[in-house]
């Protein structure tokens, strides 16, 4: 249900008039019961780590937003979105320490038949295809690898200890533009992210790190096609990355993905491809390490089956990563398969049960949630092996 | 005032058709002036530490929420409950840093003629007694000694420096049960909150901790009978909080307590019993120290006389605390009385005033807030001795 | 548009009859594209910090809030207002870690014939003249320097290493009353905030700081008069900050300043003259160092213009520090002209742009925002001279 707390008090302020408005308060608060166990081995044996938990956005994302537009005539109209995520298991929200913020999407936005420019913290434009060509929808112990692998959690690889890539799936201080919706089936979107670092004139001044660095810097756009049954859509994004990684280069992860679905009817089906490679621009080529271009491919085969009120979801992913091991050895690799049951009660509450299974070969170490892999046992190091979890909850939207 | 946001606007989302639901934002914005005075002495006199403040929730606790239900047809029902504490004095809620946050409770429901299956962060069963039964509802000076010292504050004892029971009045990660509502005025509930630890298979890979190790995990339950003028409730359960007491040992605060309120007409009686206790399961039974099972025992009588648009309330609580000094000293024990009135201006607005009188024997050390007892004065050693307060305030609800 | 969620529901409290009530939600989400450029000197030239950013609140202030009356009968009514800041280019809100919290207004009020009496965190007094009397109503690039100097970053004086008055704008733990409005266009207030630090009795008892000291407290008050074209005020506050200053001294911002607008029609003219002084009241007068009475005048000439569905602001504003720095030297003084325009595109919606240009002498080292100013280069000092900034956004209120 969208609420439209439509506007029954005269406007105090003089002025302009103003148009028929409505602000929706919206939300959804999904709680599973999950549990998770995670195996590693050596030639000795083998480890398990597992853990049973009350977890939240098993579904669907937990949330709860503000939103509204105003018709400002000739086409034109301004509007908002608030929209906080929510830990709805503890009652806590994403801020460090716990607090509520807007971190889902806070923008404002002024649109007509130009398209729409959107000012503030949204998805970033290569998020989009991890997520809506993935029948798990980037959530619960279902979500894909490449998501998982490239950046939902940590970015590029988890193997090498790269910076965290915080502009993944979204990037604030961030200026979009959206093509208008009538295209004919192709739709589109720009993003220019601010670092908000400092510059230095003269570039002696800096105070730590060369005048280069740009780490926080988003720019991507991407463009697509959907139409009666089918959507396919191609995105590339640049984040930079690096004022962490080596001092004296910036670092960048490039990532380009191409995903599409196409509904049967009495199935939908799904692809995605993504590719993402971490670039280190050097200030002086003579330090650049051996590792070129680490990153990472991934892909996904998903289906849906609608089955009266329920939905069954089923998707198989993998990501391989490339150059994140010394040269001779093999770069690891990580496959998984989940499978879903969604039973809507209504259109805002549904049942839901997911599981999932994960592969890891030549030292990937990539988990469908949970505890870390044990390391060692009695002193003896372990490789992580295989991860199992599953969900089941319910999903309540307003 | 509950606010109903009647659903004004159609569903965007295709599927199963929606039934008649509604979200409401509620909540309560209590302020007060309030002044605390705490004596302490020994043979050479007394001194007393002083505070004069503005505070939140004297009367009832303020808050922020959003709930809403939808109706699923065939008696079934889906619900929602996000519910923010504010400490509007200052602006700030619960959160560390002073972000708000859904303490209070953050909750997704199922409910039809079986009951309500509810997942999240609730209050836990054995907190309702503490509160119900208590004609200042453990709000303000006039709260209880009860829940002052069997965990509002910390649990079981203040003075052997026991964990603080964080499970005391809610617990997040939890799955509770409710009876549904037609039968004959008996009610009742219970509720598991999952610890989240992880476990280790085998039991050598554990990091830290023994492997029995479940602090955090509470269990209990309330059963209860509302009928006409009486209401008696029995609530028990069993808080793990051990990590931290001794390494080595599961320690657990095992709680009943009995409660009853009934109401004369002309004035409406409260009492309750409340039995807690600590309990060290020693890997060990050679470790065991000479403290055994240290605990607190409490009661309450108290009363409530509407006058007109008013409301007196009046109660005498204590708290005996058991086994917590050493072996031949006297156990620390405390008395508090609480006299009040409250003005209903509206249903939702009321002026208030609350006095309260605290006086502890061997060595309690239990306030009716404000600042800490003076512990020394010029190096001689005082005995906390009594404790004062008064609240003057307002009560707005929305 | 402000949106009252009128009462659809009963009460389902039972006692005195509920007067027709409403709650609103409100807000504002504005954004801009800002730079900065700070540029500091010596006599073997110059150097230049700055920065370009997606900002929040650079017309109006972003915020969220729920507020409401309760009509209690008998010219009686009961309030609340609940307001949170938010920066809407990354979605957080102003607790430490990000989290929303109430930090603009939470109170909770009574008010009838007599006037309001208004409990909890609210502005101050003193906050108010220079807010109103500033065409950029002390957001953005043009915020006036009286704000930028005495309080809205850091008070008294940036020169000295004075402690922040966190009480400038806003006051935490308050008790406020307002004159009733229908005085024939006199208005005023009146506000009390407790420091809510302990006393101790005997004063031997004080932990580390005299008995005497009271940080945090705020007193002060406001009178004016509206009428027609004219609206003129006087403000008086004292701010106790002197917990940190000097040990055994309490010491007190003590503000006063006057404000008035006059609005032609064809334009509106504004100006504002500000004084404040920093006094340390010292146990001991010998312990008195040679800087009395540190403290900075302010004062603020501006003007809007109204131009269609536009405004274009202007302001002229400076800041003269006293006694900041060694007996025979100059103190620092700064100047600042700003100049925008406002594009109304609704009674909610604007476009907007401003500039500024600040100077600084004798080492004052304010800026128009941005990075600070650089400080050295290759070991020679700089001192700051200028700052320029641009703000170009969008307003959106709700």
């Amino acid at each position: 249900m969208k609420k439209s707390l439509v506007a029954l008090a005269a406007l105090a302020v003089a002025g302009v008039a103003s148009a028929q408005s409505s602000v929706t308060l919206f939300g959804v608060v999904d709680a599973a019961v999950s549990g998770y166990s995670n195996k590693s081995e050596n030639r000795f044996g083998s480890a398990t780590t597992s853990r049973t938990a009350l977890t939240s956005s098993g579904y669907n994302s937990s949330r709860l937003g503000f939103r509204g537009t105003e018709d400002l005539g000739g086409g034109l109209a301004a509007s908002f979105w608030l929209e906080a995520g929510i830990n709805n298991d503890e009652g806590i929200g994403t801020a460090t320490g716990g607090g509520l913020q807007f971190n889902r999407r806070s923008t404002v936005s002024l649109s007509g038949n130009f398209g729409e420019v959107r000012l503030g913290r949204d998805y970033t434009p290569t998020f989009w295809n991890d997520t809506v060509f993935d029948p798990f929808g980037t959530n619960g112990v279902g979500t894909n690898l490449i998501s998982t692998a490239s950046g939902k959690n940590t970015p590029g690889s988890f193997q090498n200890g790269f910076v965290a890539n915080k502009n993944y799936s979204r990037a604030s201080n961030s200026v979009g533009y959206f093509l208008p919706p009538n295209l004919g089936g192709f739709y589109g979107q720009v993003m220019y992210a601010f670092n908000e670092k400092d510059k230095y004139d003269p570039a002696a001044l800096t105070p730590d790190a060369p005048d280069s660095q740009r780490a926080g810097r988003y720019i991507g756009g991407r463009v697509g096609y959907a139409n009666g049954p089918l959507d396919v859509a191609l995105a590339y994004g640049e984040s930079t990355i690096g004022d962490d990684y080596f001092a004296g280069a910036t670092t960048t992860q490039n990532t380009w993905n191409l995903g599409a679905s196409y509904d049967f009817g009495v199935a939908k089906v799904f692809g995605e491809y993504s590719n993402n490679k971490v670039k280190t621009d050097w200030k002086n080529p003579a330090d650049a390490s051996g590792l070129s271009d680490p990153g990472a491919n991934g892909w996904l085969l998903g289906a849906t089956v609608p089955v009266g009120p329920g939905l069954i979801r089923a998707s198989y992913s993998a990501v391989e990563y490339r150059n994140v091991v010394a040269p001779g050895l093999k770069d690891p690799e990580a496959y998984k398969f989940a499978l879903g049951y969604v039973h809507n009660l209504s259109k805002r509450t549904a049942l839901y049960t997911s599981v999932a299974y994960l592969r890891n070969k030549n030292g990937a170490n990539l988990t469908v949630g949970g505890p870390d892999y044990a390391g060692d046992i009695n002193g003896h190091s372990l490789t992580p092996k295989s991860s199992t979890g599953y969900d089941f909850g319910i999903r309540h939207s307003f």
